[in-house]
């Protein structure tokens, strides 16, 4: 029976295919195929041999995942089971072939190896995503260098800054993250193979032949040895993916406070409301919060999951595939809702200015104090401006207005100073610089 | 397609087929239709349309949970699909009824109480596994009451124990964990209905009476207020299953330690391997070890995302379903290895003899130490057993012989003492009450 | 050297205090006084020597705790140089009595119980916390029964409810998961009592009436059996703190999200900015909230620890003390702060007003739909009332006005309904009976 | 008051000084005067100020952290009293230049910053015990090239390996993690410098001046923009910590088994136990394997708390400070025990080669079955091989002579390979050719 409800947010199609059952039997099937052929290429096996195991693991379909699955409980991995079925299939048109079927290699081989290879073309859909991503998070914040917005700092409004900023600032995270997270892919994508301890005993002479034969068929690298209990590398590219996840939360979260009626500045395309007709709902920040709140709880799993036992652990690497699956999944559930939620956001420039004017000046009141504390020192100026700021809010007057009309403030500060300290756009700082040495960095990172 | 291998150890057929697609479409139509009932039945609808529901709400398989979940991703649930489907399916036969379907209800009603409903069905489960569990554990306990075995501390022998006092702590741990669980399971099944912001308000001055008579349609408690954004008794329960797969993890691991060649005080029927004829492996272990090293980190997901904005919140709440299923699956997959491991544990009492005899008496050293301490003060005593116990060590003598032979030790504790103080029976302490105790501790807590 | 910066916002000075060197040595030496009073009264050691130890047990100050911190490292607990300090001072006076300290006792049956003591007190604090707080929710929430404010679902607004109806909420589900945690304090603060090995062997005859007096010198409960191994109590304790904070979490951040500037709904006294003197900062709601960001974790850490060997582990059970200690002290410190913030909460009843005018109607074509659709049908009333809501948003024009302009729509409903259905007051459901009842539960629990 | 008896073993003394207020008191006052000379040299403010600021900063005693961490609850962070106590400080002697202190920089620059510097500190402690960790597995390695001892997989022996080889293998890991650890550390420590929102606007256009010579001062990178909300380069390096600790946990597992009185393989110097007097407690595993429980937590809770809001938090970053602090210290809390453990490692080949040979050769059955299936098909060798395995264990006759003395094995293999099979030496694969190829990995990575 199919079960794609529950995870219906966590994983897209796309990524649910790459971890279904006919991805990992073929996965699997694709070890032992390549097993043969690297074995027969080395001389170990007849090339007869490969080429009937070759043929029977070509239909991935013949193979009852469900029966494996079960048999699984009883032998702490699917691998016996699918064995024996390799072996049936071949022996059914080859009785002689059938004995070569995973000759020397050991289940962690099988099932390490076929993770490797579904995350390879998990690595893949991940790549178009992260390049879609950037890309239209560069353009937004080229379309917005000049848009000005409120700074906001713990949830209250500051000086302004530009919205090209913000989202370079996005930009530069996701894109740093992106690296960070396909060099962990890079470096960990590497074949398994040790046979039952790890030292390839049982292949004899040509061992390290077969073993780079293998590596060759399955177009992996061969590490220094087998990593049967040394999980560090996948430990790393889930930990770069709970980074990459957090990344996206973080996007997730501006954006869904950015929508909120009551500032407007921002809305993504959304979904709608079984009852509210009138509503439009963050529904892709919603799918990228949710990774973001369950990528780190799955990142503490890999990781409490590495302290194994001697050559093969009971329990650590028994954790193993479904937290790497489901990391996986809802790290590419969050960056396909972001790549939707980016490539359709609407901006509101209007809005954005609007909620600089409703601040009635007072957050320019920084600005006025530190050009007041160089003469009349930081204490007296900061009583100066609180008092300031209380008549605005008190009258609701400008801050602006109040502040030109005070005689100590007025005899403080330049005449030009004095004009134009409300005016957003005067008060920047390094906004365009920073924004473009955001989207450099992002772009030297790729 | 579907997606048994990647969970094959996480999770059982039975408990898998509690959370797929077909348990989750007819959870959610079992909502559609007792609400449907509840309302005619307080005059809220016509009869005819809550009939004309019921039945196409029959059939679950008819509807596309495919659809339903890549239709979830823009809309934040899968209930607007689902929503359309049932409506196309009411409106094929009457479609005068079909605008009574999901009346005055919100997505978050249908989707909450189908995961509660599902739960029901998985504490079932759960119930059946911990019932049989408990009880085994029971009788091995008493089976071992007078097998004498190694305490051991930090992996180091201790003075003796028996095994039927280490099984009785298992069993109370278990038994307490188990109440403890299914008390967060009663706690928590409760009906979910509020409407769009939770006030009902939509259902007019029958809405009391509609939710009484829906929580009655499901049986059901009803709370005093919906808890669209307050989760702490889902949260209670599943950090219930994690106390509860911590406990079978202890136990996993002592087994599988027990087991240890070198060891060998009991043995898991166990699995084969691949590659190794001579081999049984801690299967069962391995799956529950499994389980205690991913659970911990699902209860974090799920607290992180307890904090849910306002009355229904973008990303904690989405990001349950995942996070709940998962849990609660290995749980029971923990279990369920448990309950194979116990119920077909062999155990070996001689082996359990010679690894205290392997000790060579220093495992008494303790005892002798106490007995001097009292008359040569605690440093002298020292002194003297340290020195007894280096001589065994270098000579291989038993520690037991060499103490009584010496002097300083004769003269200051008793005849009969000195004779027994290395038989293992005569330093149990308080073992066996102990064992009563825990025993009746846990029966008291059923 | 002091460690107060680093963990400022993560406990307050008073739990500061309940964990640091002082209290954990007076614990142990609460332990150690106990302990030779309980022996004495059983006649296992002289009353002589027990007032000896409890003399030298009387000032904490004369323990050297850097010196335990360091020789910990050595011997895997700060026991056994304190135990040498014990004795070195009871020697100092009475050389008899030294040879007493610490009778029958192992390592971790004082930390254990140390530990144990350290929560008793801290539970205290925390329960002192958890009365103010609920109290000040409660009173709040009965302020404010009819004061009218949006609903907003998935930060979106929605249909109006009643501050008092949230507040309500709060308080039901901070009762809630105060009830739990102090269940499982309760639960959790029990006596570990068993040496070596947990059997008591050591004591001999006496030794249950010595487990019996010990927990009555520390007016603590005595369990079935020592817990060395089986840490579930406490783990329940810690999940309880997880639970609760969590449920301070959801407050801060609706708190949190009220007080921004552009919604400006509620404002908690707040703390300043070093830089921009017009800020109010949500400084308490941060707090909680950094506290519901760590404390799931800690909850994690705990269970994943679990997992012991044996009677006595390798590392789970090391674990623990940093791990309780910080998820107690974040827990209360979020307690602190959120009590701090409902406490000098200010609501803005006119701004919760003007935000639902603010949405021009648009949030109540919920209702109209639903009064439509009995008579046309659900989809021709959405399409009737999304035109309405189109036009609304095009032109500014309040939707009830163009809804009531709308002649399909008046002649669907009422004259009465058509009049009222935008007045937020005669929309609010069951929002006082729920408020009542949620409060009514509140109370019922404690 | 002291607190370092709850952190006994999760930091060490060098460590906690890092991390104690002095030290977080010296880095905020660092980064004043730093910012003080650099705005002098850019001609911001006067020398003299810059001097004035200087001085008052060289006394970080006089500095009350305690007050600070009072003040800290109240206004989010302890800045503002900081800043208070610095400008009265300079004011007591140059009150004309105390409204310089501070100028243009915002609270989170001064706590970041002060962060940042910290860890610079702990680096370094950090690379010390790195590289005398991987010096002495290197040499441990190589002394052992030829020590032969069971491999083992899920807790079961299998065909041997070396333990040069292990070694090698746990030295390869701890070099790869250590290489990504520094590395983080390397990438997130950059100076934070932003001013209110991150636009450095109150310094006017001198701030990229300001800003470098800033960096510069404090030998610190300066990055494209401010970080404040963008937190994924400390996430980086705490996860790193996680990966490096979980190393660690691995080894340290491996050898607190080793080091079980059945298996007796080594010993690590260890601890006593406070009663029994015969024990070698693994006192140094149980510090690394309670870190490897701890850590994975941190680094979940530091990744949930990335998701940021807007220029800067509400929650996320004030949960930064304890959870680097914890994690960062528990990482070389479990390294200095790491080292300890592996520097005084005693190592028994003896008992290697005796639980070799315990397996009374049923561990080459392996062997055997590969050297049939060639000839016999795999089915019937399992048949031939499973059947002696039963007469080995059955009669206690060792597996190699029962095999040898079986026709169908003896006509079916080599006489060499018959001669051989059961013998360890020449069953140990690529072992050595791996140990040398791990090490020079190790080596090359560093």
């Amino acid at each position: 029976m199919t079960a794609r409800l529950i995870d219906s947010l966590a994983t897209t199609g796309e990524m649910a295919a790459a971890f279904d059952d006919k991805a990992v039997v073929g996965a699997m099937l694709r070890f032992e195929t390549a097993l043969a052929l690297a074995q027969a290429r080395c001389g170990v096996i007849p090339d007869r041999a490969a080429q009937a195991i070759a043929e029977a693991a070509g239909t991935p379909d013949a193979y009852d995942a469900e029966a494996m699955a079960r048999a699984a409980r009883s032998s702490g991995a699917p691998v016996i089971s699918f064995v024996s079925m390799l072996t049936a299939r071949v022996a059914s048109t080859d009785p002689e072939s059938a004995r070569f079927v995973h000759h020397g290699a050991t289940s962690q081989d099988v099932v390490d190896t076929a993770m490797v290879l579904t995350l390879v073309r998990a690595a893949a859909i991940l790549r178009g995503g992260h390049a879609r991503l950037t890309a239209a998070l560069r353009s937004l914040s080229d379309r917005h260098a000049h848009t000005t917005m409120l700074g906001r700092t713990l949830l209250q409004p500051g000086p302004p800054i530009t919205f090209g900023l913000k989202v370079a600032g996005w930009c530069d995270a996701v894109s740093r993250s992106g690296d960070r997270m396909f060099d962990a892919f890079d470096a960990a994508l590497v074949l398994q193979f040790g046979g039952a301890v790890g030292t390839l005993a049982a292949l004899g002479s040509r061992r390290q032949a077969v073993a780079e034969a293998l590596a060759d068929e399955l177009d992996l690298d061969l590490p220094a040895a087998p990593w049967h209990a040394h999980r560090d590398r996948l430990g790393a590219l889930v930990a770069a993916c709970g980074l990459y996840t957090a990344t996206l939360g973080k996007i997730a979260r501006d954006v869904s406070l950015l929508m909120q009626d009551e500032v407007g500045e921002v809305s993504e395309r959304g979904g709608g409301s079984s009852t509210m007709p009138h509503k439009r709902n963050p529904s892709g920040c919603a799918i990228v919060l949710a990774a973001a709140t369950r990528v780190p709880a799955l990142v503490a799993a890999f990781l409490a999951g590495m302290v194994q036992e001697h050559e093969r652990s009971v329990g650590g690497w028994q954790a193993e595939w479904p937290t790497i699956a489901a990391a996986v999944q809802a790290t590419e559930s969050a960056l396909a809702a972001a790549v939707e939620v980016i490539d359709h956001l609407e901006v509101f420039p209007d809005r954005m200015r609007e909620n600089i004017q409703r601040t009635n000046g007072t957050v320019f009141a920084e600005r006025v104090m530190l050009g007041l504390s160089a003469s009349l020192g930081r204490e007296a100026a900061m009583r100066l401006v609180t008092e300031v700021l209380e008549r605005s809010r008190a009258t609701g007057q400008s801050f602006g207005d109040l502040a030109r009309a005070t005689v100590d403030i007025a005899r403080a500060m330049s005449a030009d100073d004095l004009a134009v300290f409300d005016q957003p756009d005067t008060y920047l700082g390094a906004a365009e610089q920073m924004r473009v040495s955001l989207l450099r960095s992002a772009r030297a990172g790729n």
